[in-house]
């Protein structure tokens, strides 16, 4: 008898539902995919009315979501010819980050103890929550003077997104969640755990995504040590000690077999080979093609800015990034990470807020198309929700500046447009800048895929081409490309990549002339960059509204003439 | 037989329209008023399609138009017991400035002469006309070479907006209209001299009002000198030397008499007296009571700031300032003229370009008043057509500071009328600099009338009183007052205004505790205007928007604790 055709399934886990996406690892055919929402919450968020910061999770959501979509992805397979559930030879698995939680001895969510039934801080703490904010002042002011190092890998200032930031304010306003907590892990660990039907924290093999972009881990000194962390609140050091912190693994390492539980639960067979978790934005760039030389960004809301660069090749500390792991994106690889803190989030913005239209991001998209560069005479900073790489402020915000008493909605538009673009250049030129070279840019997501202003504008501005990635679902390909990996379907990831991942045919190619006025509009955004961002600039900004004006006068072809 | 009882007739000559005042000089009650449209061009601004920089206006559309609003009112009077046109004592003129004209020998308007038809050169050239941009240029240039106490008079910096740019403007794109042209004079010269039937030139008593604020005449060297203007141009020295520049008067002096031909055009009896001429804003200050101390502002689309200083104390030139001119408002005072380039316009701006509701003022002013002073964030530049005081730059452009993602519509809106009462606050500052003490601030306008939430911002930010005039038409009021004084019923301009001007009852008084987080904003602001605006500015401005949003979060009362 023949070796039966095989089949791969990706899980990705994002902020409001999961989804499950089924692949033929022979050439990245997606033959079925479904999502399925968080129920709780809003939109599968808690929230809590008094404090904007609060956005939990509960860990049961993400289980649920996973049974439906799985089912629902299981049933749509079915219409494609000799698919069979039992033809699945490997599942892999993204998530949100950081993303953490408490669980008990057997590694149960907490929040599903009936003691701490209502209570918040028992349930998992979302990457977008931003309670700890002044717990991350104290992580990043405590490791300054002890641990310099830690902060070296992580762009020199610890988040309050991150994982020991929320374990510590955790600790703080519910400390008998964190007594009663055996450990405290990423969502991205807990779910392999869950569907491996591992009741054993101790034996659970921890990713090096999260744990090296959010919790501080680094091969140099494994997690950070317990007196440092202790020095911050003892309670943190006694969690450090109890909490089964062990090595770490990469996402082409098996955590284990799906259990007869789960496998009966999502109709598989027992046994699939489930791999190591990571980080949904880390999973995407794998799922996009990422190679050395290939910037991968994830546009969404905000944006994650992903390289990846030889282990074998020097790599110095790249100030401002979000972090640099060893593995965190492919094997054998750094992973690097940026972002912007806000990408699609300053349109919709803008849209929402000043714009009551049916189908505005259509409507302004094509009237700003027909403004040339500079012509609106705008500069935007794209910092409407601070600046993630490479100031890392979150105390930094929006401006338009070059308004008159002509300046349109899709004119202000484009300029938010054009600020994103150099935002995402001032990134790429940060790599640059630390010998990691940037060449062609991929980009994923609703905003790649739907709007092709954006694209033009940021080949323009930045100089680059831009790709677009095949899927679009990036992250829960990657996730299937693991699966592919630890299925046994190929040896390495890279060379799963190259069967399964692909670009569209289109390249969105920079226009010399545009990119020439772009160079000069650039300038003036490093300026003011420069002049809000750092401590450092020094210097009038006299020159920058003229030369706004002047660049403005040319493109619409006024002259300035003197006698 | 008893003295009849008197009234007075305030012409009010303005971008759009006329509008003829009758009030009883006894109390400064309004009787009647009417106002018709120019009727030539769009609302009576003659264009050109290719050129955005051109507006003119056809002097007969004037003559037009006053002869209907008179009439209007004189029918409208007559409701009055006791009125009747006979009753008329005296007559004054205000116009809009710097808008000048090519005369004849004989004072006819150029464009009346069949051989200039169609040209629209030929016109006056109405006070927002930017076509004279380069000259104007030059003519700073030159200035500052050879006669830098000419421009210390008018800010610094010669205008685009000013009779002699225009006369030089002219005179290079339509040579023939300046060589026909006898001399070139301000609208407000004109009117006058076509009420009294003056068909010599040479005998017309032209106002200090614009020449001085407009004409860089100073009664210390009257008018530039030839050679100066021979400089720029041998035509612009020869017009300087046939045109009749003879010395200039105050507008309480008496022009002539209304001819007969007038009168019957207009329903009056001939031998009324008429006022010589003054610009618009400079007679609404009169109206709306200015006196030393007071700070009178014409609120429209843009500010006119207007003071009086005694010419008995000492007076330093006002860097920045447009004119300090003797007797250009009140005989026997400093007039000091400042003013902001947009500021009705900015808001009518912002509700065209970015709200399309109905009665979006009124909402968006509902909203904006919600907000605590602070709250949003944000800081504007008010910017959006450069900066008049004390900048002088038209090349400066709005900017709008501080946005996140959740920034609303009404608070951009608050933070415009916040910026624009910077603006104000600027030029207040900079009066007191230079030993010009700003008490109470009278304020005119729609604006002024309509918006008390702008009346309380501006309160808020300066710290000081706002009142809002009485009047509804201040400039054509103060065209009455003068009207009074010329016919006899009082004998100084402050002994009308006593009488004739007031105020609406209402004081909108500074908050303190807003007044304070204001002042925390304004150097803010102030760092912004001289980093943006100025050559001299030097360092960061790290802290700005960092001090925004601890001013917002305090606003909003939230704390940034730290355990």
């Amino acid at each position: 008898m023949a070796k039966k055709k095989a089949y791969v399934l990706g899980l990705d886990f994002g902020t409001n539902s999961a989804r499950a996406l089924i692949v033929d690892p022979a050439n990245g055919r997606e033959i079925a995919t479904a999502v399925a929402d968080y129920p709780s919450g809003q939109a599968g968020v808690i929230l809590d009315k008094k404090d904007p910061n609060v956005a939990r999770q509960d860990p049961h959501d993400w289980l649920t979501a996973m049974t439906r979509a799985t089912r629902a992805a299981l049933r749509a397979a079915k219409k494609t010819a000799g698919f069979a559930p039992e033809a699945i030879a490997g599942i892999g698995v993204d998530t949100t980050a950081s993303t953490p939680m408490p669980v008990d001895a057997q590694g149960r969510a907490l929040s599903a103890n009936k003691r701490f039934r209502g209570n918040i801080n028992a349930l998992a703490w979302l990457w977008k929550d931003h309670t700890s904010f002044a717990e991350a002042g104290e992580i990043t002011e405590a490791a300054r003077k002890q641990h310099p190092e830690y902060l070296a890998k992580c762009g020199g200032t610890y988040s309050s997104e991150w994982f020991w930031a929320k374990a510590l304010h955790c600790l703080r306003v519910a400390p008998a969640v964190i007594e009663a907590a055996a450990t405290w892990v990423e969502q991205s660990d807990w779910i392999p755990a869950q569907l491996c039907g591992n009741t054993d924290p101790s034996t659970w093999k921890r990713n090096v995504c999260a744990a090296g972009h959010k919790g501080l881990y680094n091969e140099a000194w494994t997690w950070p040590e317990a007196a440092f962390l202790a020095s911050l609140d003892p309670r943190l050091g006694d969690l450090r000690r109890r909490g089964h912190f062990n090595t770490t693994f990469t996402a082409d390492q098996k955590f284990g077999d799906l259990s007869a539980e789960w496998a009966k639960t999502l109709g598989l067979p027992a046994g699939i080979p489930v791999a190591v978790g990571s980080v949904d934005a880390h999973l995407g760039a794998v799922g996009a093609g990422v190679k050395p030389g290939s910037l991968v960004k994830i546009l969404g809301t905000s944006s994650c800015d992903m390289m990846v660069h030889p282990t074998s090749e020097p790599l110095a500390d790249i100030p401002g990034l979000c972090g640099i792991v060893n593995g965190s994106i492919v094997p054998g690889y750094f992973g690097l990470e940026a972002g912007q803190a806000a990408v699609g989030d300053i349109f919709n913005w803008f849209v929402n807020h000043f714009d009551a239209g049916e189908k505005a991001h259509a409507k302004l998209s094509a009237e700003a198309a027909k403004l040339k560069p500079g012509e609106s005479g705008l500069l935007a900073l794209d910092w409407n929700n601070g600046n993630r790489t490479v100031l890392v402020d979150p105390r930094l915000t929006g401006t338009i500046l070059g308004l008159t008493l002509h300046t349109t909605r899709a004119e202000v538009y484009r300029a938010l447009i054009e600020g994103s673009a150099m935002g995402a250049r001032v990134i790429m030129e940060r790599f640059e800048e630390f010998g990691v070279k940037v060449g062609e840019v991929i980009n994923c997501g609703g905003i790649a895929e739907k709007n092709p202003l954006v694209m033009q504008i940021y080949a323009d501005v930045t100089g680059r081409p831009m790709r677009v990635s095949r899927s679009a679902q990036t992250c829960a390909l990657g996730s299937a490309i693991f699966a592919a990996v630890v299925g046994g379907i190929y040896d390495s990831v890279e060379a799963a990549q190259k069967k399964m991942s692909g670009l569209k045919p289109k390249t969105y190619a920079p226009n010399p002339r545009h990119h020439a006025v772009y160079n000069e509009l650039y300038r003036l955004y490093r300026q003011l960059h420069d002049a809000f961002g750092t401590r450092e600039y020094s210097g009038s900004l006299f020159n920058v509204m003229k030369d706004l004006l002047a660049i403005r006068d040319r493109a619409r072809g006024i002259e300035t003439k003197k006698k």
